[in-house]
C-alpha cells in the first residue's frame, strides 16, 4: 500500500468516527427537545404537542437503529484497535440510553392525555417542573462531557445525581401528602408520581452517559475509581 | 489455507456463536430467578432475599458486560457476513434487555424494605402476584422463541403483551380504589403501583426480545409485517 493510499484510508476512517460522534450529538439534541416538549405537553395539557412528541420518538428510534448499524459496520470493516473500538462501542451504548430517554419523554407526553379533566392543582406541577429543569441540565452536561471527553465534567454529573434522587424522594412525599389530604387528588397525583419517576430515570440515563464518557476518556470504570478513592480516604 | 485449516477456523467460529447463545441462555436463567426472588422478597417482606436479589443484579450486570465484549470481539475478529452479524448484534440487544429486567427485579426487591411496617392488606398483593406470574411466562416464552429461532412463538409473545397491559391498567384502577377508600392505604398502594409498573416494563422487555427473535429468524421487523398484514386485511 502506498503512503498516500494509507493516509487516504486513515482519513476516511477518521471521517467515519467524526460522523458517528455527530450522529450522537444530533440524537442528543432531538432527545433534549423531546423532553422539553413532553413536559410542556404535560404541564399545559397540550394534545397537539403530545402527538408531536410521540411522533418524534419514532424518529429517535430510527436514529438509534442507524447509529447501531453504522457502529457495527465500522467494527466489521475496520477492525479497530482498543481505543477506537472503545469509542465505537460507547456510541452504541450512549445511543441506547438516549433512545430510552426518548421513551420517557413520550410517556410524559402521553400522560397529558390521561390527566385531562382530572382535579389538577398548580402545586402538583411545581415539583415536576423543577425536576424537569434539573434532569434537562444533567442530560445536557452529560452529553457535553461525552462530546468533549471531559472526565472531570463527567464526575460532576454523576455526583449531582444524588440531588436528583433527593428531589424525587421529596416530591414523592409531597404528592402522597396531597393524596392523603383529599381523596379527589389521588388520581392526578398518582399520574404526577409516575412523571416524577420518569424524570428520575432520565437522570439515571444521564448518569449512565456520564459514566460512559469517563470510561471513554480514562479507560477505567468510574464506580471502581470512586470506591478506590473512598478506601484511600478511609485509610488517611 | 488448507481445507483442514479452513474447517478448523469455521468450527472454532461456530463454537463461539454457540457459546454466545449459551451465555444469553444462562443470563436469561439468572434473570428469571431474580424476578422470582425479587417478587418473593416483596410479597413476604423478606430482607435476606431482597439482599440476595440486589447482589444477583451485580452478577447480571457483569454477564451483560461479558456478552458485550464477546460479541464485539467476534465482530472485530471474524468480520461476519450478514446472517451471523445479525445474530451477534441481536445478542448484544437481548443482553441489554435482560440487564434492564434484572434492574426491575432489584427494584421490586428494594421496595420490600420501603413497605415494611406499612398498612398492608392481602388484596393489595393479589394483582401484583398475578402479574408476576404472567410476565414470568412472557419472558420465558420470549427467551425460548429466541433460543429456538421460532418466529411463530415470537408473534405469540408479542400478541399477549396487550393482556399484560390490560392487567396493569386494571390493577392501577383497583389500587386507586383502595387509596380512595382509606387514606391509610395510600402509601402502601403507591408502592404497589410502582411494582405493577416494573412488572409491566418486564413485559415490554419480553416483547422486545420476542421482536428480536422474529427479526433474527425472518430478517424483517415484526411491526412492519403486522402493519402489512393489517393493510391486507383491510383490503380483503
Amino acid at each position: 500500500m502506498s503512503s498516500t493510499q494509507g493516509e487516504h484510508i486513515v482519513s476516511a476512517y477518521n471521517d467515519e468516527l467524526t460522523n458517528l460522534a455527530q450522529q450522537i450529538a444530533e440524537m442528543g439534541g432531538q432527545v433534549e427537545v423531546a423532553i422539553e416538549n413532553g413536559t410542556r405537553a404535560l404541564l399545559r395539557l397540550d394534545r397537539e404537542l403530545a402527538d408531536v412528541t410521540v411522533l418524534a420518538d419514532k424518529r429517535i428510534d430510527d436514529m438509534q437503529r442507524h447509529i447501531d448499524e453504522m457502529a457495527v459496520s465500522m467494527i466489521a470493516r475496520r477492525q479497530p484497535m482498543a481505543s477506537d473500538l472503545r469509542a465505537i462501542v460507547t456510541a452504541i451504548h450512549v445511543a441506547s440510553d438516549l433512545e430510552r430517554v426518548g421513551d420517557m419523554a413520550k410517556q410524559l407526553a402521553r400522560r397529558s392525555l390521561k390527566i385531562e379533566g382530572l382535579n389538577l392543582q398548580p402545586q402538583f406541577y411545581n415539583g415536576v417542573k423543577n425536576m424537569t429543569n434539573r434532569v434537562q441540565s444533567q442530560l445536557k452536561d452529560a452529553l457535553d462531557a461525552y462530546a468533549n471527553r471531559n472526565a472531570a465534567a463527567a464526575i460532576e454529573v454523576c455526583n449531582r445525581d444524588d440531588e436528583v434522587d433527593a428531589m424525587y424522594t421529596s416530591l414523592f412525599r409531597e404528592l402522597l401528602t396531597y393524596m392523603m389530604e383529599d381523596p379527589r387528588n389521588i388520581t392526578a397525583c398518582t399520574h404526577m408520581l409516575f412523571c416524577a419517576k420518569s424524570l428520575e430515570r432520565i437522570g439515571d440515563h444521564a448518569t449512565n452517559i456520564a459514566e460512559r464518557a469517563y470510561y471513554l476518556e480514562t479507560g477505567r470504570q468510574l464506580s471502581d475509581d470512586v470506591q478506590e478513592l473512598h478506601r484511600a480516604q478511609l485509610k488517611a
